[in-house]
């Protein structure tokens, strides 16, 4: 089997515009292979497609092209850009996407320039489909990224999806809620050591539980999620409405050290 | 890589109907290669089906089968056939899904009757599955069309999906709304002329724009989507919201010339 | 093309949680290729995971190996196992999901429990990432099901799925909803013999009609539906709105003989 090619995008599921894709790539190269992470991020929402991407990528083979499309700004001035690790290559808008990459796993970073591998028209709304797939297809069959535009520097960073650490403890907020109603922190237990008592808009749920099977039904638990970062789930019930937030408002999480 | 087989219905993605349709798929043609297009048509529509076929289906590499199911009719007299053009084939029911084929690039249309090709048992309620699906399967593996069935003269029409063209200008009506909330419109901008002011319900959005930061965010605009049809967004928002129709009300699209 | 291994969860298709799933297999088996039943199953219900596989694996070709996580109870003391059939192999947590298998078509039902074929690291609320994909990617590759554990005698049973035949008739209740708003009972056609007038909440329909346009439009019908059970729906309308049970309330079907 070819390489695999995964796509994040927030363009739905509804729409066809990811079917579109997996067509165009499947032109360029017919032995790539598409696996779908997901295609519901928040419409616009970066710091979502981010925490999906940071999470999921690393359980792909080593050869995998992560192409990944939240893009609010198509059509303005805001590059795309490829990056390459020693495990993956990745194609996204430089937007702050991208910004979980750690620095010294970078061994190169282009942008995407060259319309040589593009699609002939290219529409202003739509770069997703007109250079980013083919960008990520023609990667995928081992063109040098260095054939797709000129090296960069670095990455666009995204602001507030990174905790604050002060000596009391850490205060984080909530990136994603997931289907089962459990809120994902930006608190990330691989990076900021996450040992002392947690509370969530001020009510304590003492300190980490390993699994949901350890509070009684009913009751909130904080505990380290799939993705290594800080979730607060309800056992049998959904954290999103135990807390329910009003409209604009925020949870507030925080670990006292 | 074997021949891409498309599958667009209004299964939805929950139940597991368009699953299956893989599952015969793979069972008759292993080398054949599934790609959803869209389980997400309004239950019925055809005119939304018709939209999502006529505007992603090119995206395909020549020879893709695509597999498309919006039968509201099943088990009633309506025909199944199947349409070959110099890059595709096609697979519907012949109830005006598949009427955006321009007559010019058709090379034959074949009704899909020969029970030779169909599953053993067939359900009156579910011809997609056990007589279309294995159609398709069947066509990828290059089987002649003729032997499906008899060949037909022409495809039903799809009355209602064309846009008015007067001397005052065009009068149109709303597709589909998608994802982002715009306004997907039946205003084909490579059959028809828009370069007039545009009017949604009498608002005037005056000429059309190129992309989304040609306007202020939070206002209107009027540009030519990625499918080459007239769509009508707000920067930064919901076009659906701003301009937000009463319960059965169609909202009225117009191009002054 | 490689073998098939399906997938059937409640973790919907936003998160990204069965694209993981795709990743580890992709990584243990590069030639096995995913098909996705529905990620869509209501959380944590197990009924549903059980009707949507008995109805539709049986589509699949031989060989395909099925892998189903509904898993409430994750991180508590239920097995996980792995069933093989003449024509298919399981993978599930224990709780019933697989119970719709016949006892005579089981060859054998082994417990996973060998390290050596999970991750190294194991999170204790996602053993459907960390242990079941695995398994089920290291069964395609033809592994012996010995190797993931010991040989078990019985699968665990789920209790309230059959209904109730009596000398009057056979009770049954909805097992799901559809997206046409059809409603799925769970009595089924192939082991019950449903002769008799069918009523819904009291409501006489008659007997059972073959499809949809034999009642007038806005009429409720019984059928035997494309999964062999017994279904409500109504033409051209939604059976679930038609009888909208009051919150909590179960619809109630019953087949008078």
């Amino acid at each position: 089997m070819g390489p695999i090619i995964t796509i994040t995008t927030d363009f739905g599921t509804a729409d066809g515009y990811q079917a579109v894709l997996e067509g165009i790539i499947a032109g360029i190269n017919p032995e790539a292979r598409v696996v779908n992470i997901s295609q519901e991020i928040a419409p616009g929402d970066i710091a979502e497609g981010w925490y999906m991407l940071k999470t999921h990528h690393y359980y792909f083979p080593p050869g995998t092209v992560h192409l990944a499309i939240v893009d609010p700004g198509v059509g303005s001035r805001r590059k795309i850009i490829t990056v390459r690790t020693r495990r993956y290559q990745f194609v996204a808008p430089d937007n702050g996407l991208l910004s979980f990459i750690p620095k010294k796993d970078i061994l190169s970073i282009h942008s995407v320039t060259n319309r040589k591998y593009a699609l002939a028209d290219i529409s202003p709304v739509f770069h997703g489909r007109d250079i980013m797939a083919p960008a990520a297809a023609y990667l995928s069959r081992t063109v040098d990224p260095a054939c797709l535009g000129r090296s960069c520097q670095k990455i666009v960073d995204l602001p507030g999806v990174r905790p604050k650490v002060t000596k009391a403890g850490i205060r984080g907020r909530v990136l994603r809620v997931d289907r089962f109603g459990n809120l994902i922190t930006n608190i990330d237990a691989t990076r900021v050591d996450v040992s002392g008592t947690v509370s969530v808009n001020g009510q304590d749920l003492g300190s980490l539980r390993l699994t949901f099977s350890d509070v009684r039904p009913g009751k909130p638990l904080a505990y380290i999620g799939s993705g290594s970062h800080l979730e607060i789930a309800v056992r049998d019930g959904s954290a999103f409405h135990y807390f329910l937030p009003a409209e604009g408002d925020e949870i507030q999480i925080f670990v006292a050290r």
